[in-house]
């Protein structure tokens, strides 16, 4: 039986007519214990929902539906280290890779060694760079430190660098590669010494194409300035599960470091993926964030679905997906050091459960995962949030903010955080036509002024909305932060029925890429091509010519 | 009468049923000529708009639609400075900023003296600027331009800075500032020297409390370093059409620089506003800029809608939204270069037309602007492009790319060209059952692994796309580029009804942040806002005290 088959669907469904578009100005109003009850906090964190159309009672009745969908046994069938990753025949470990102690998930199958030999060579490593006793070129100390990888192993590290930028390393650069793209790395490469640069390669497979691309461009940069007093092992590290192509391609052995199969990309910040990030922040500071990613694991396999913020989440989204007809879901982050944070929240969700077939591999009838977008909140307010103040569609807003600012500047702070939380009411309560005409009325126009200018000054409101406080952006907040994404994920993929942890819509365009690349050189390679590639590779060949 | 009443907007829902999900592979295979006719080249642009899913019939249908709107009458009245911005009784007249001569719009309302004296002054501006013969603290040449705005003022300039970035002069630093929050304007702070560093306050009222608080902390980092030593004159310039207010803040009356009201702010790159932009690539690339822009102009005005890019791009996207139902459209950059492009649009679209009350004040019962969003394309495939391909949700994509390269590194580009194109000729085709199966049976699985795999991996296609690709980024082609997507804005306004030039829902968030800012301070004055607004404004007094 399909979901949307089930009583607690059919619950939801009933309620939602019921409720039809009851407006926030009403659920406020009738309900003074509103903000109380949706409200959550953990930590450091304040996770206030009373924004979203719905109610205890809708709240209630979505958590059966994830009853129904049995989201506690998939969750401890993951943590159990079962395979549920079944299209790839893995398991779903990253749990494994903040965890204290072990054994983990059992002491049949545990994976703790490994995760804490690697978590501590890692951190020899970084310390040994950070103090200045990692030596590139004829013993000079490593200044730069270049991480080369995508997806998965680029926007992790690369977000968390950004958001804890405030205690990074004060001399030590840390810069990431991603794109095939000569215009990312050519330009960095003019601001770096080869002398005092490391690389490191991050790619399970050692395979992926624009980071063996971009590897290799390290490598060729290296020798062309190095030339034969070049020891590519001064200059490289790698993360991947294939150990041995690393080292065929010059890293040092003790160099390479590990990554297994029961971790997804999307979900390897924790692991070796993480070591640029490690470099930059320190061991310390990444411990702690993996503490609070691991509180944030223990909260979710422990709490009530209606209080625990991984579920509440995931419930909130499928209810304004699939109930409340949302495509969308807007990320709007009111701190500069998150400006990374849609991204990584794009692929997280998205390729996760960004798919139309059950983990069983029947054809869903039923929507997944919205389009996950946004931009830093108060550059938006100048650019797109028109939209979504009176464009007529529903997009349900992520609002993500801190109390503290890392780099205080006077009142700056306070009236950042008064723009997020005056966005996040005037998308809920909006202004009806008497507080417009109210309003008009005192700027002295004439009645026809008034009655032109009334239905375009009019804000409909009841724009759901969330709101998540942290106290700052501390390691430790910041690891709850991620797990509590990754957990809402989950549990969206579980009530689904989707495979949250696969990937197979990759597959196909890199394999048509790899028909394309020689008939960009070559005409008659082209010939077999679709008429519009065609096209494209003869504009493309008249110009380089 | 709306549009939808109209008999074109039937004519193209008939059509669209008949049309119903014919498939890109039926298109395809039906029409060897079909590449030619739904391809169209402009200058150094090849627009290859064949991977939509529509016919020559179709866009024969929504010309019709587009006449019907009178798409020809508004863009003259546009071009004669007409108030079609009725809301705030003002003309549209972007156009002028990139005009070679005048009289424009005509010898009566003439605004070209205006227009080229301030591209003069700025020109004159910007090249004793790169020369080094702007000084600063004790006659120190400045290095650094800060220009400090915010939506407008920020993107359209920071933008086209980043396109150009190969062509900037080699030794200014150009920086953009905007967001109120502390954390992007104290780091930067900390990379300047006081004594040679140059801010542009740009704002339209000289009031935005983003660009003033930015303005006031720069002013008082000079103060702070320099002393009472400080001459303001030296080190600040405007663009506002409150010369006055600039002149009060501290600014040489010389160094401002106007801008008028009949340039909004999401079409003032090519004014006053683009003065950093200027003093980044040199008054001859920004002329440049401004001529391939002059050029779109003409053709926008002159070439009949078939054949007409801006026209033809608009009816795309009222074709996807209004009757093939999609709610957002993705925008792809393969060039690093255009990282912020995805943005700037955005904004352009977004708060252009994010409305749904008519022009003349009537509510819409049909959808308009749709959620623009996306990301650079080759990252991008390694994050959420399974949703466009597995999600079962109709994205329209815009792949954008340039065939030469910037900055070439050995073999990259072909590559990334190879991933372009690759990309959108699987979003189209797919890959069906058959060819899955076969694929799967070259790997050996066995009958029960095949039949568990196959759903996992096909592809349903039919993902529609445009490629926009250009020879390179030069000003040319660039300004070509954004002037295509203006026009594209205004045609879609005109068929949607709306007026795409004032920005109402800007106001109320403005309006509600000033009654909270006083509440972060002082509890007592919280009492009177919602109950959400009032328990995140305890948790951050809190936090803070």
């Amino acid at each position: 039986m399909t979901i949307t088959a089930s009583p607690a669907w059919a619950a939801i469904n009933a309620h939602r007519q019921a409720f039809a578009n009851t407006h926030l100005r009403d659920l406020f109003a009738g309900d003074p214990k509103r903000v109380e009850s949706l409200t959550l906090t953990f930590d450091d964190i304040l996770y206030d929902f009373s924004k979203q159309r719905l109610t205890t009672e809708t709240l209630g009745l979505l958590a059966a539906l994830a009853r129904e969908a049995r989201v506690s046994d998939w969750t401890e069938r993951m943590f159990a280290g079962e395979r549920i990753n079944i299209s790839e025949g893995r398991s779903v470990l990253h749990a494994a890779l903040r965890r204290s102690a072990g054994p983990f998930p059992n002491s049949q199958f545990d994976v703790m060694p490994d995760v804490i030999a690697t978590r501590q060579r890692m951190a020899v490593f970084a310390d040994r760079l950070r103090d200045g006793k990692c030596f590139g070129h004829k013993g000079m100390p490593i200044r730069d430190v270049v991480n080369i990888g995508i997806g998965g192993s680029d926007l992790g590290p690369k977000m968390m660098g950004q958001a804890m930028r405030s205690i990074s390393h004060p001399v030590l650069g840390v810069h990431y590669v991603s794109n095939l793209d000569g215009a990312q790395m050519a330009p960095l490469l003019q601001t770096l010494d080869p002398r005092t640069t490391l690389f490191i390669v991050a790619s399970k497979t050692f395979t992926t194409q624009e980071t063996m691309f971009n590897a290799n461009t390290a490598r060729d940069w290296l020798r062309a300035n190095l030339g034969d007093e070049l020891v590519s092992e001064n200059h490289f590290a790698a993360v991947s599960s294939k150990p041995e192509r690393a080292v065929e391609f010059g890293v040092s052995r003790d160099l390479v470091f590990p990554i297994w199969d029961w971790v997804g990309g999307r979900y390897s910040l924790w692991s070796a993926v993480g070591l640029a990030l490690m470099i930059a922040i320190g061991p310390h500071a990444f411990d702690e964030m993996l503490r609070g990613a691991e509180r944030m694991d223990e909260h979710f396999r422990t709490a009530p679905f209606e209080r625990n913020l991984p579920v509440v989440m995931a419930l909130i989204g499928i209810w304004n997906t699939n109930f409340l007809g949302a495509s969308t879901n807007a990320v709007l982050p009111y701190n500069e050091s998150l400006k990374y944070f849609p991204s990584f929240l794009q692929q997280l969700e998205m390729e996760s459960n960004g798919k139309s077939v059950s983990i069983g591999g029947e054809a869903l009838d039923y929507s997944t995962c919205p389009i996950v977008w946004g931009e830093l909140g108060n550059n938006g307010q100048h650019a797109f949030f028109q939209l979504l103040h009176q464009g007529g569609r529903i997009v349900p807003c992520d609002f993500v903010a801190s109390v503290r600012s890392d780099y205080p500047l006077p009142k700056h702070q306070e009236a950042l955080l008064s723009n997020c939380f005056a966005q996040s009411a005037a998308l809920a309560f909006g202004r009806n036509e008497g507080e417009v005409r109210a309003s008009l009325e005192k700027e002295s126009l004439s009645p026809k002024e008034i009655a032109d200018l009334l239905p375009h000054r009019i804000f409909a409101g009841n724009q759901p909305s969330s709101t998540l406080l942290m106290t700052s952006l501390n390691p430790g907040a910041l690891g709850s932060l991620i797990a509590l994404y990754e957990h809402k994920v989950f549990v969206q993929g579980a009530i689904w029925g989707i495979n949250s942890f696969d990937q197979w819509g990759v597959e196909l365009g890199k394999a048509v890429a790899s028909l394309i690349l020689p008939a960009v050189y070559d005409a008659d390679l082209a010939k077999p091509l679709d008429a519009s590639t065609q096209g494209l590779l003869t504009f493309t060949r008249k110009c380089i010519s």
